[in-house]
């Protein structure tokens, strides 16, 4: 590359920094409540459960069980299949939801006063228990944004599609929840444009400052806006140290990102190693052939009851060219648990993370946080069996525990997905269980750049880490 | 990470690039030659072409027609649809290699005197033109080397399987062939160990500069020693210059990979568009239900006759311990052409890589060469139907070639498949195609450390780069 693009970049890294330290810009906080009220007043949702059979446009495919929409449209739930290669008796299989197709979820930014400002904006989901959150500019699927089944228009796609995207700040593929979708990517993209962008009622302009802060409130900022912010650089190499409390090591170790590639060799071939041994497969199967599911009824559940359950939603919202649809929805079976161990090493913040084996990643295996899982699911088991950690998360010292806020996962596929995030400080050289390992959250902070390394439970950690200071 | 951990992996690349610059080691390179003439003189090997009904122990599955080996075991020939997504009619089918597995490709290094060297084996496969080639000290697949099926133990894998592993100085997973391969991925990995190493006669000790200047051979070193030379850092950011030819500005080049990740931000956002704009999805299907291509017959061709073939093969071979064994095999149907455009822009030696989408790649996209084809599937075309820049390449003036050389794919699944690897220095500031970027070689060496980036090709390429100097 050349010194003169090396300058760019890292002049938009000093611009972003530079705006997650601006506490107010073009709106004050107040400012930004009241127009979050009055849009909360103005966006009316309304869902009602209904049968998976009673959905309309909704059906199940004659020959494989599996649950479409009736245009062939939007998503379909189907089966997924896992084998575990040459270990004998260890597969297993669920429903997944498919849609092949890569979104875009695009934060705009523009500069006012000299500070660069992201456009928010207040949507509601029907997943959503609190009804309207704090998301992205844009999240649009190809085919919703192209309109090739005609539609409105999507409002700001301009900035995002065609020639100026090539000026992005951070555009980068990333996966989404393993567990529930098939290879399911979206684009994370974060734009700047210099033109004047009309401001609809339901948008606003914050600084990444303000921003940051509201990832301190309890299920405000919407699962795509995280990931999009995880992938941003909010700390400049150059933001000076302001002590050693635990936050502001956290803040300087996310800023310690251009170290040269080669220094995340050991924690890259530990990766290969992670990826290399497992043997799974996972493929689509019919719907129909799931095991140990009840595919048939008002509902798809395990045997058990645990996991999720695929439920069927009728959707009433006012403020949208959409009145009312239908749509199923997965519903996990409890409220789940996502946490990082952080430690602090020689003034550096290092995190535990797990590579998490989740059957829809296109690459099998990704870095996950130190427990990521829905606790209710071992509740009959003994402690021994339960996922590493959890007991530490769970028993935690309040005054070891940095961060905890319960946020959502995306309310347009998940029903009240909601996990509780934290951040929990250790103080002893706690030994890595196999399958984990102690990395500093500068490098993850630098592999946000590729795809297919963080799983989305881990960036919004990551962002989550951005509120501390 | 640590200022420990930094020390200790630029100490490796240093002594990588002191082994890359030793061009005598522990034994001269008359000596090899010696060994190479003994080890061909001992291998016999003979190819008998049998129709795909008569190989022995494979046959066809009844319902899917697929190519299966009767113990279930090795690979299995499958068929491949693409469906282009929104694009209608534009998706197509074909026979492919399945083979689920992670392999490990290896290479053994230790020091003599100071210097490090690499085990290299003298190694014939049924598809090579040439029989004997220079290879890895191991190339095995979990199967081979977990021995589940029994089978002799694969020599020298202990030092790559198992705890030593985790002192790999090269471990990533890598694409192959994409066209003929579905999903098919290896572990390249470069193991020092500091144990005494018995050496089998078929196995010989080379220092790096030796393995570089037998890349300047024809049909000599093998695709998959290639692929693991492509990611071993073999130039140090200390390795001084010397001079402005082209060979010193590649090799330069090639060591300037300690660049800041976010130097490379603007190509990784380049590729993201390009994997972002492709809605193709690639699955495994019957080959019974593969369009236009023959597969009832002696071999699976295409209606056209161009393409490849997939053949039966009867091999026979001595110095190993199996004697004889019945394979099909994927025949390419001609020479191909695999070629970078290298231009020199201010003392930074570029290459133009392009945007491929291979179907069998895990993320459809990956970076290949300027130009990957094999010219006689266009020959009936007119030149404006010609891949981009295949006429550039076949018209070069011969000053202009730095590099050309013939050399094979992997000779244990394809028969016979030659390419001329060539790279060609373009003088004119020559406009990137759609699909196509001009970009740094460093920015690619930097990026080796990752999978799904670079195809086998472009790193063959690569490897080939580091034979000019």
């Amino acid at each position: 590359m050349t010194i003169a693009a090396e300058t760019t970049e890292s002049a938009a890294r000093s611009r972003l920094a530079q705006s997650a330290r601006a506490e107010t810009g073009r709106h004050t906080t107040s400012e930004f409540h009241e127009w979050l009220d009055r849009r909360r007043a103005a966006i009316a949702f309304d869902v009602e459960h209904l049968p998976l059979g009673d959905l309309e446009n909704w059906s199940r495919d004659s020959d494989s069980g599996d649950l479409v929409h009736d245009s062939g449209r939007f998503f379909s739930v189907r089966g997924m299949r896992v084998s575990a290669g040459d270990r004998v008796g260890t597969g297993w299989s669920q429903p997944v939801i498919n849609q092949p197709e890569v979104g875009v979820l695009g934060l705009l930014m523009h500069e006012f006063d000299g500070i660069l400002h992201a456009l928010v904006q207040a949507k509601a989901e029907p997943g959503n228990a609190g009804g309207v959150q704090i998301s992205l500019t844009v999240q649009a699927t190809r085919s919703n944004y192209s309109r090739v089944h005609g539609g409105a228009p999507v409002r700001y796609i301009e900035h995002f599609v065609g020639t100026e995207a090539s000026h992005a700040l951070v555009d980068v593929l990333q996966s989404e929840q393993g567990a529930w979708f098939f290879h399911k990517r979206n684009r994370n993209m974060v734009v700047e444009t210099s033109q004047d962008v009309g401001v609809h009622e339901d948008f606003f302009w914050l600084t990444l400052a303000q921003l940051r802060s509201l990832l301190l409130v309890d299920d405000l900022v919407s699962m795509d806006l995280r990931t999009v912010l995880s992938c941003t650089p909010l700390v400049d190499s150059a933001d000076d140290s302001d002590g050693e409390s635990f936050d502001a090591v956290v803040r300087r170790s996310l800023g310690r990102v251009s170290t040269p590639p080669a220094v995340a060799g050991e924690t890259l071939r530990w990766f290969t190693d992670a990826k290399a041994n497992t043997s799974a497969v996972a493929t689509l199967v019919p719907l129909r052939q799931v095991d140990r599911w009840t595919v048939g009824g008002a509902s798809i559940c395990h045997q058990t009851g645990r996991y999720f359950e695929v439920v069927g939603a009728r959707v009433t919202v006012s403020g949208r060219e959409v009145a009312q649809w239908d749509q199923p929805m997965i519903a996990p079976c409890g409220v789940g648990v996502v946490a990082f161990l952080t430690r602090i090493v020689d003034g550096d913040a290092r995190v535990l993370v797990r590579a998490r084996r989740e059957p829809g990643f296109m690459d099998l295996v990704e870095l996950g946080p130190t427990v990521q899982c829905i606790p209710g699911n071992y509740a009959h088991l003994p402690v021994e069996h339960w996922p590493p950690y959890l007991d530490l998360v769970l028993d935690a010292d309040p005054a070891d525990v940095r961060y905890s806020v319960a946020l959502s996962e995306e309310g347009g596929r998940f029903y009240r997905a909601l996990n509780t995030y934290s951040v929990i400080e250790v103080h002893d050289d706690l030994a890595a269980a196999p399958g984990f390992r102690w990395v500093s959250i500068g490098e993850l902070a630098a592999l946000l750049v590729h795809s297919n390394y963080l799983n989305i439970q881990a960036r919004s950690l990551i962002a989550c880490m951005h509120a501390l200071w």
